[in-house]
């Protein structure tokens, strides 16, 4: 079947079911917004439309990197889309890990419920200070060997998704390195302690604070080989921030939308607002930041598609789109005056969805000197 | 009584009995956040530091502008500090409009208790569109004469301090032009319809819809002279958005103050947060950014106090405020990273209520343009 | 013959014998430019390195806009590099009028020797206040049927090229609406009346001022069809706009290369400035400039190789490239210091090249009004 | 005779002889600059407005820095009018280090003429990578005791006012430490090898690059005590800089005054360029940076004339006018199109003057980097 007309159908999908659904009563509720996505999946996958981002055998749409930000995009119109086609952070990135490390145990205990959207997950690697945060070398929760199982012990914080995650995949030191878990969320000595409220409201699984007290997993809770769990997270990381920027770009547009409709309409000192050149301005410049945010999205995903290293392109695109997108936002919630500070329109919603992405998968600062560093080392290389 | 300490005294106040009082649950939650400043006002009072804006014979400390500065820049702070002074919008500008319209009459019924801390008010201005909004020649609530009295009929919308206010102040048509009156909220045909959730999270009395069906009030509900509506809601203006830039020069700045804490804290990859040179441009911006803020408020105050108009002057600082202060906050968020995001620090809370400034009081937009035409009109006399 | 290779030759073209043949004598004197780009264009012919955009039958390399694009990014890394390969402004937009509009006498009589790189050209369409500028409906200069031939009167005004050209492609206004002329510059009435010393110091040809007075010209000095001028210009527009992308993309690229060498050699109090994480974060963002900039061009120039109408695209790609190029040199002139100020390192000159591209060719302004409303109007039409 | 009509007074002579003598032709020919400044002297002597910032005692107008701001400002608004009134750098802060450290024998030979405007002089502190540049511990070029003289080696760069000296005060490491000479430049051993073309093109004398070899000089020529050469310099830092703020606001108050004069005439697509609201919100914008700087300057100037510190103030002072001058200037220029970019209009080349303010007297980067760190360390007090 060709799939030239997924980000329409997505389009279509998106419009149709998702933003009927949103609701403002959904603002920091992982319980309601699970509700409401449990009775979007089955028309996405009716529709031909679900888990885009999975081989045809774990029963996804098999889409290649570049196909799917066109679908990404539209589906993150809403922020209901990325969650009904079960293409959201953090199960996606999940799946593709227990696809690449998980044994075929692991793969059948998990990426099957995962897959088919029966069960949420969450992904435990950040640590309240002075714990693990951008610099993963401070990881402080510890797993130690206890016969033939683990004993696991710590703290982490700002976990996406754990609200209602049936398991989570847990970054833990070992003697022999930082090692992969994956933890029932039922399992004793895991407690999720509570639900941090942070400035983005529609989190799927909100944002949890976990306590690792003598949790106990038996040997075969590990992902991949114990030791290489840096690597795993990194390798993870790419692709994560890649999606996040398709998504995110559909939730920019949609704000977008929403301000060109109303400045289109609005009227002020007898002038309908699009009438205005600095209203123009800054449709101009959201289209513009948008663009460019597309391109360089596109391009890592062509770059990904062809096997090859996005190292440093994926971390400028990270920087430019997440900063362009809430530029985006926040031009769009201007244009519509009080309006877009209310949760009567979702622009202001969409704002503070997009606040955290220039801090989540990696501060712009950060990005910005590891950047530099390695474009100057770079320089004195052409140099010799 | 001396009031050189008087910041130092409000600074003090705030430390001891605001911020530990600040409550996340506040959040969107007017009676919780009334219920809070009832426990804070009679220690206010107490401590010498209630109704600042208020000349000595209405039970205010009497200060000038420039003495207004400090003060409520050191009472913003918190989001308690100004509501525990009584010295909040909406309230603080309805007390000037009452005292400088208002009959005898009208001030004992209405200023006196306002004064005391035993009831609040609103300000009914802002209509939803196609009403009234940065343009108020849009008005669409009319009063029409009938007997001695009025009949009001529209429909306002954003009414900050409208849940929970014993009156309100509204603006509505009339033969003889805009006019204010005074309508109790308890009264037949005054209907608040809703509170709109809107980004900004601790606006005391929420933003209130209301509707006027049929509302009679009686010929003394005129506050002022009957068609000069429109020049009374402008003078209160200049003074309630310079009262704005000082009271959330206090809010930028406490979010600075955390983030200054947590870099000198916290470590990523071998450094202090505090030693990383990134770090330290954007502490200094944020310091450039409240420098030029304060200069530029205090220099309206100077004028103000000195009796000078400060058209030009008072709608360059609100651009220019509102703008930095919420470089500010945005950047006191960034440096926290996650931290900043959530509403364990009130940091992101903060930002959220620092971005309606740009919005609230006259748009940025509508400020350039309104200031670029002025300049050029000027220019050209220049060159007569 | 593979051109695969192309890019670098150009790039090994531009270090051997033009950056060593770069003198800041040729600030502000065309004269001494043009005997430079006499000495080098044998060499790149010699090459294979010339007339990049020009199809074989016309001597050219016969390059596609894609292909065009590393190629003139490279040659702009030196002011001297696209003069040399005969693929500079206005020449090269000169040469595709001619060859598009050209009758064979024209093309033999104009385009060949400007191709052979024996003369050079302008485009004569600005005009001093209150004449034409961004707005060419407000054109001055006309021109009057006169027998069989026409008579033109009028002023033109910073005609980038006119000092040593051999002749204009000129623009006037006629009864049957805007023509183009071709003038040879020794025509009676046609007076160069000076260069004008505008910020960019290395303009080929200068930025002239051409009085026409009773400047009688034959039949056939019209290019393409009486009273279609203003299509033609428009036509040009756009693959000029983009070639100036490509070509000054090298010049900023340059600007990067040199700061980069020096932030990693110079020390300040203990530090190699490239350890600076100011430093870096500049130039991570130089980086993400370019990154974005080059995608935006070569987005432009496979929709223009697949024969799709790039308006809207060149236009973003205008407006983005032409800022970001020029934060690019200002931060490579900042990252410099006082060396980054003087004429020493091109990088202060580089900066000034940079500076008018946010204005020649449409300033930014009139570009993000145009986009702003064509957005909105197309806006308007995806909900109906 | 009170000067309170004194910045008026400077604003006429500036009008009516100091503009009326610019040149483009004084563009890096600082004997040109020279002869035109000799011309204009005496006019400003003749009008009482010579040396405001000398005591009364040393033929000055005895100024506090409070009055000096306006003058300096009105002065700034033409290139000529600070060296017409005798108060340009660096001539100023010279004659300020010769008042302070200066012996009665030192001021009689070096003050009385350069005060009298007989004579000009230079600093001679900067050297070339790797000597003191930002870092004045770098240091590079000795002076050795010689008997009872010194001998001079080294080299100094980009020596603003070199061209034309009659002497220079000259920083040289000695065993005792960083030490000021004063070195006539007619001594042997003192050499101006040439004048570094800078992108300002209008500094009086130039920027020189000068040597010293063997350059022995008598004990006299010590300026100051021995080996408190930092000291000196830092102290002449803090009102150079201020001085410079003032001095530079009026060369883009300049600029702003043509670009408003421009908009308000041309036409362009049928409005006024003035009817247009970018236009408008970049005039506004101009207006806010002037206004700020002009308020952080007079803050600082007040805290001068009150005798406090003022070590943060000038350097956030520093850091946000140089930004905010060349912001004007940019956008002056942009409002002005081809004109902007021209000699024509004065506009372009104030761009370029107002450029290296960001580098001079400490890069933007080193002064936010010691700020932020200077504010992060008060911080940590606080906690205490």
């Amino acid at each position: 079947m060709s799939q030239a007309d997924l980000p329409a159908r997505v389009r279509a999908f998106v419009e149709a079911h998702c933003i009927p659904r949103e609701d403002a009563a959904h603002v920091h509720d992982p319980v309601a917004l699970d509700h409401a996505l449990a009775q979007l999946r089955p028309v996405a996958r009716e529709a031909g439309l679900y888990l885009p981002q999975l081989p045809v055998a774990q029963g996804g749409l098999g889409l290649g990197w570049v196909e799917r930000a066109a679908v990404l995009e539209e589906a993150g119109r809403s922020y209901l889309g990325p969650g009904a086609l079960n293409c959201a952070a953090p199960d996606q990135p999940n799946m593709i890990s227990l696809l690449r490390q998980g044994t075929p145990q692991q793969r059948e205990t998990y990426l099957e419920p995962l897959a088919a959207g029966r069960v949420r997950s969450c992904f435990a690697m950040t640590e309240p200070a002075p714990g693990a945060g951008s610099d993963p070398s401070m990881l402080r929760t510890t797993a130690t060997r206890d016969g033939d199982g683990w004993v696991i012990e710590g703290r982490k914080w700002f976990i996406t998704g754990a609200v209602g995650a049936a398991f989570a995949i847990v970054l833990a030191q070992t003697a022999e390195g930082p090692t992969q878990f994956i933890v029932h969320t039922d399992h004793p000595g895991f407690r999720l302690v509570r639900s941090i409220r942070a400035i983005d409201p529609f989190a799927i699984g909100g944002h949890g604070e976990i306590v690792f007290e003598g949790c106990r997993v038996a040997g075969d809770a590990v992902l991949g080989e114990v030791g290489r769990g840096f690597d795993y997270a990194q390798q993870r990381l790419e692709p994560a921030r890649l999606s996040h920027c398709m998504r995110l770009m559909g939730r920019a547009r949609r704000a977008l939308e929403l301000a060109e409709a109303y400045v289109n309409e609005r009227r002020s000192f007898g002038d309908r607002l699009a009438d205005l050149q600095q209203v123009q301005a800054m449709v101009a410049d959201c289209h513009i930041d948008l663009h460019a945010s597309r391109l360089m999205t596109l391009d890592c995903a062509a770059r990904m598609d062809a096997g090859a290293s996005v190292k440093t392109e994926s971390a400028m695109a990270k920087v430019f789109v997440s900063e362009a997108l809430h530029r985006v936002a926040d031009r769009a919630a201007q244009m519509m005056g009080a309006l877009g500070m209310s949760e009567d329109a979702p622009v202001a919603l969409i704002l503070r969805e997009l606040r955290p992405f220039r801090i989540y998968d990696g501060a712009s600062e950060l990005h910005r000197a590891t950047l530099g560093r390695r474009f100057l080392k770079a320089s004195l290389g052409d140099q010799r």
